[in-house]
């Protein structure tokens, strides 16, 4: 059949441009929309164009802020000597949910790719030098994807980091917490058993 | 942590009140949008604001349209003689995409579910039975879901039809296609029992 209405096929199709929506459950929010008085509706996309003009990348991580420098870079209780090197800014999100960690961030944008043309140029790994060479850094951890590229980029900033005198870590690759032996895959339980600590 | 941009914060909180969205694709949404220029964001902004202001419900079966009648009633290819009666209007959509069914479709706009306030008069049950009562008739379908509402709905239309004179079917309740017996839950293989067809 020809779809019911133009303008709900154009917003089903807007939403599942986004990540994890498919074309049911976009449907499925269309309709949702058209139940929605108009105040819910602008507040919703007032929340969008807000966050456009609005949102600013730290300009010491490179984090997520909404000022020039972000909530974690300007806490004066967090570790200053201990910096945890990401590939996007959602992963300090995802790092702060589970707790533990107390210094601070850099957020490279990305990961070195050369079939998607992404060198070490293209990231931000000058300002993290730099910040590695401005002294009283006990430790970088790197905290990339176990990936070809997260692994890549992970060894690569690893040889530029050495010749500074800066201890450099990498977040451990392993079976996940509650996983079963049995079901893990074989290149994980490899990584594992390299990996293995002693008791 | 404190979040590290209320605007990010706030897009999250919206697209998790969505139907389907948890708070981790809220937010994984969030970034994505970060990402889209400016025209991307005022193209899904346009069409979801389009959406509201232009939308129509169909004057004679209350679908989704985009004029007066919707391209349903009004394509004079389908059979008049028939009427499928469905919850919401997103039912049609469902029905049409299984293919099949060449007649024309009344919403209901709800099912009757006193828990919930909703009696007869709050559907669109009126104007059905005038439908009903002005003749060429040869069927209503009653396509509702398996459910308490859905089977009192049902009962409860059947009643009011009977005495015009139409006759009045309900959609098969059973075993879902595909689906191995001993996984089915008992209602459905009662219902299936029940419902047997000779062959």
């Amino acid at each position: 059949m020809a779809a019911p209405s133009h303008y709900l096929e154009r917003v089903t199709r807007e939403f599942s441009k986004l990540p994890g929506i498919g074309s049911k459950s976009a449907s499925r929010i269309a309709f949702h929309l058209l139940k929605l008085g108009k105040g819910d509706i602008d507040t919703f996309i007032r929340s969008i164009t807000d966050l456009k003009e609005n949102i600013r990348f730290c300009s010491i991580c490179g984090g997520i802020s909404d000022s020039e420098t972000c909530s974690i870079c300007s806490d004066v209780g967090r570790d200053k000597g201990i910096i945890c090197v990401v590939e996007g800014a959602r992963d300090i999100l995802t790092i702060e949910a589970a707790g533990g960690f107390n210094g601070l961030y850099h957020v490279l944008s990305g990961l070195i790719s050369p079939l998607d043309g992404v060198g070490p140029d293209d990231l931000n790994i000058n300002k993290l030098i730099r910040r590695c060479g401005a002294g009283n850094l006990s430790e970088i951890i790197l905290a990339l994807s176990p990936t070809i590229e997260g692994d890549a980029t992970t060894l690569y900033l690893a040889s530029l980091i050495a010749p500074i005198g800066v201890s450099i870590t990498r977040i451990a690759h392993g079976l996940p917490v509650g996983s079963d032996l049995e079901y893990v895959d074989s290149a994980t339980i490899a990584k594992s058993m390299e990996g293995r600590v002693r008791i």
